[in-house]
């Protein structure tokens, strides 16, 4: 499909043993085969960090035992990496990542971009200034499917957009899982300090955030919401409905949880226009339906011959071949690898109208974190969300 | 299954030609037999009427020009009509039904019971104090498998409820439907006199609410309401997302359109507890969905042997023979003639726990309306919904 | 819909106290108000048909002890029934039928029409030199949506036709359920002397056969059967394998059996040609899918604009109100009333090209059954199914 | 999950530009960083094998004009390939795997392994003798789903096996492919020099007969099949309907085409036990649906809590992240980067119960290609498959 290029030298800041969704960057730079791994600063315990290296082949002269470090010593190599993956906590995506733009390493980084406003802006910034390639790992946008969603809106087969309805109602805390000890991640995303009060916002949230605004491609202009606990102990926010009104008129709700009793995954996207209504569902990634006036529902499958272009362009195989959540990084993944080796001839970092998601996303991602806390203290009053200059 | 009794002698108001509801009344009356459709004023028009009792096989010396006429002089027959089903626009649900109850006949009403809170608080009062049945076909709840749906709440299985999340996003007005002369329903729907300027919420709003009290056995605290007007030119609202306080802490969320293009129904309900979460749809009306902690998701059939006492009297065939909308309505029909050929021995009418909708039903129906609109009036604001001594 | 005219009316032969199917005969005949049920032997017990009589209202002086001394006295009045449903085992179905034919009665009888071809054949002969309605209920042609698929295949939308796949695999005698003392319908049915040693192809087997030819409108030409007997001391056929060759050189299979564990219903049927490919399941019987050579696949709604006039004309309330089994039984009814109401103004009844079975059907449904109990018993070889001249 | 391996070293015959599955193979390869591509015949035209090379990384010094000079110089090398993956046309699977078999290389073959019985067995029995590993891309039963289903027949869930049901109803060649001159895919194999007369036997039969013995465990005792062409002017057979008799008593039948219009991928096995039964679709790959007697079905999705061991190991992510087709083949290469790293210590390969398909498994595939053509050139006789001792 495309040609060689050298692979990206990459390291990896985190995913050290037992971490979750490392295995997902991971497997996202393996899968086109675009990227070696090459350094780390897995775990803040350095033995751990030399346990991951040893299993994942990195060079034990390339684990560190800070990122800090790390930035340093790769910058200074002529063959250190060229870009960092992030895959820490949330509280530390905003120094992590600041310390490898500084150094000129393009960045590819777990979601949400920060847990704080400013300090997103300021990543944003940075990037932007430096001319590097800033990567969110939104993947859910990467899926063939949503790509497809999002170009069929591009091109008006929706018609006007009337209602935008998403959903991430996962099941993985309907349990009280912060009890159990083993439970790394549930032990950092239910801790406020850690996770934030409203951990299910930033975790969840701005998941359905960016996907309502990738496939609807409009903007939210106020929301009005009532985050609530329903787990009992629970010292975060894990359930949240919040209502929404779009530029141009749309109007939509989101319903976002992390307790949805005997979930699989439970993103789904709706969006409903004059024309046309659309739904995709994580469950059942591969397809896309489509609803006409006349009562007919169409189900398009990845691979087949009425998709664009968009949609062709990352699927690997063809019809009746399903790809699902590992592809979807590995979409991330190459496109951003395709963005970062244009940048060695020198160029500044371009990016099509529907690719990899960005720092501005990420940006827009804490706008409205930072929304929904606001209007649940505010008795959900209607909260604006203003456009922000500095990213546009 | 149930022994014989003499039909009921029931008549009709409204139902004239060209009438959509109505025919599932009729076809309600009918399934099981229980039922003689003698009498009617199906039309305002006497023609019509006629021609309507024609094609029924009703006696022309039963059509009524006026509903009191119908009443007063039914109510003097010996074999006059021991009920009579009101299939009118909302706007005269209050005065038909009154008349009748008043000449001690009983009721069966299509939804919503009035478009007014008073009108409805009076019905209740004029039924319960005339000893009479008075039914409101909210024929979702009658259901088999969500009658099942409530009754594995009531028994425990979901453990302790925490959301309810309801939809009825219907498309039947996706188009500008009122444009079309011949459409005699879109005409009423969306003319603000006739079905209030809320619309959607009298139309499918009340339906929704009371799948969503009836499944979940929970009332409803608050609410804060986004009404809106999706298509161009339209008179009266058409969409709506609501957020939702329970009595008890759980929280939920109702999306209400009739304006959801390509939508089939669009009638859903789930309800997540802390053991078990729950899911019926109305396009799959014979099945239901229950998904557990462990990812393990169950489809429980109707006629499945694991089935409630419930959901089986409500049944006609068994495993692997649907049962849809009219069978439905059939349902409250049948519970409604065995209430009412009670009262023929001079008992005063009994409901069982989760049987036929009733006029304390109607009346939170009226309450869960006017909330809607303060909301949505007042930017969306959380407003209480007090519990009615009166329908206590 | 249809203009009124006086109910036809009807007696019963079979469907006492805890048939079966009789109750989706009864209800078939009450949901659109055309029948009258009058007169009845419900059971060879005079006791339990009298109390038959007694829940639906019969009059107990139109209470037979015989079908004979019901067709002698009810042909003798002068508002003597005009039609018999017979709901007996298949064994009685031709004895049943004969003497009701040969006093003039129209006959509704449930499947298989006979358990012998030659009767059949004597039923066809009978009823058509008699100028008599005589349908066979093969309900599940009745359904809208299956008549859709059938009226596509006819004006050529799946181009020329290449594979039919049915199958008929239900699960209600997947356990030992003749063991058990109260189960009558298992009783009988695996009963050799009253089912038949290839009882699964009298019961399911000529259900599918004829929804194969119905939807295709193709003729079996020749077929290669592999019975066998699945469930443990069963003295009756369980389970089938049938390939067939159709006229015209399409290919297909079936899988019919009485033993699919946890199945539902199991009916289904598939139609692939060389423009697109149908299919449509029992347990989703208001939907209809058809899938394109370009990967879309399009889901059909009872009530759709895009249907066909044959559609419309078997749906009562519109697109996104499921209609199910028992509708499918009021279909087969009410065109036979039409076509019965037809002959009293002595006409010869007609019968459109896609209305309810026939006798043709049932005595094509006997020879496939033959067919396959010759193939089985000749190590599977092809048997061909010969034209039958006299039902042409 | 797995302690880090120097990765193996190997390499590829056939995956030359436009080339399908190899696309999967390298996926396989990749996804959990077990391998490094370092050699190649990627075509017999050299230029495009060293076009392949440059987009792959593969060193223009190791890119070979044949497959037998490829064999010879790697072997030669102290850091030759350990393994091949030998993707090209059916015919040359034996010759090209034979001649990296007798130098020592373990291979990894697509299917079917070849196209004649004999040398089958001759690959089977060289491998054997060779000490080496040989697996067979059959790579639906590295699902991880198809595992959990295996499994769970295997401990005795399902109780005694009754039926197995299967399907491989492709679309890819529903028209008239082989007329584009450009589909090199639909050129060869509908060729009946290059891919057999029984074309589609030995591309999707192979697939499905080995799911139905790998989930159900059962041999296939004997077979009626009816092999035809469906599509106008194709020279291979394109449909077979089989019927099958296990070993045990288990009846069964397969639909195996390339022909069905619209399909997507149409893979499809269904197992019916006395206590369960199970069904798994490749349009659904990450969920597995056991019906159970009391009218319960289950659906089980991948990373749930309640799988089994086997199921877990193929599991990357867990609950709600879906897994698809690269990810089988990733899984049956992991499998062999395993057997082939334990080969380094000098040990025999061994092969756990349900892991990667093997050489017995291809010989058992040609056999049955073999009866299938033999049973539809004798009218579809049934013929046995007896059991082969050089496999045992």
């Amino acid at each position: 499909m495309k040609a060689f290029e050298q692979p990206i030298r990459i390291g990896m800041v985190g995913g050290g043993p037992g971490a979750g969704i490392a295995t997902a960057h991971r497997a996202g730079m393996r899968l086109d085969g675009r990227y070696d791994l090459v350094a780390g600063a897995f775990s803040r315990d350095v033995d751990k960090s030399h346990q991951t290296a040893r299993e994942l082949g990195v060079d034990a002269s390339r684990v560190y035992a800070s990122y800090e470090e790390m930035a340093k010593a790769e910058a200074a190599r002529d063959d250190g990496i060229e870009a960092v993956a992030v895959v820490t906590p949330n509280a530390s995506h905003h120094p992590v990542s600041r310390v490898f733009l500084e150094h000129g390493i393009h960045v590819i980084c777990d979601k949400p971009l920060t847990d704080d406003f400013d300090q997103a802006l300021e990543l944003h910034q940075l990037a932007e200034s430096n001319g590097l390639v800033f990567t969110l790992t939104h993947n859910y946008a990467s899926h063939a499917m949503v790509r497809e969603a999002a170009r069929r809106v591009r091109r008006g087969d929706l018609g006007q957009l009337r209602m935008v309805q998403g959903e991430f109602a996962s099941g993985w805390a309907a349990g009280e899982v912060e009890r159990d000890a083993d439970n790394k991640q549930a032990a950092w995303r239910t801790d406020p300090d850690q996770a934030g009060e409203a951990s299910v916002i930033y975790d969840l949230g701005t998941h359905i955030h960016h996907l309502a605004r990738y496939v609807s491609g409009l903007a939210v202009e106020s929301l009005a919401a009532d985050l609530s606990t329903v787990v009992p102990n629970r010292r975060v926010y894990d359930n949240a409905n919040v209502m929404l009104r779009f530029a141009g008129g749309a109007r939509g709700a989101l319903w976002i949880t992390m307790a949805a009793t005997g979930a699989e995954h439970g993103l789904r996207i709706r969006v409903v226009g004059s024309k046309a209504a659309l739904e995709w569902r994580h469950e059942d990634p591969h397809h896309l339906q489509i609803a006409y006036p006349d009562g007919r529902r169409e189900t398009l499958a990845q691979g087949g011959a009425t998709l664009s272009e968009d949609a062709a362009e990352l699927t690997r195989i063809g019809l009746g071949h399903p790809e699902g959540f590992l592809e979807s990084f590995a979409n991330i993944y190459s496109e951003a690898a395709t963005a970062i080796a244009a940048t060695r001839e020198g160029k500044r970092p371009t990016r099509g109208e529907l690719a990899y998601p960005s720092t501005a996303d990420g940006v827009l991602g804490l706008q409205f974190v930072d929304a929904v806390r606001e209007s649940t203290a505010a008795d959900s009053r209607w909260v604006p969300l203003a456009p922000i200059d500095a990213i546009e």
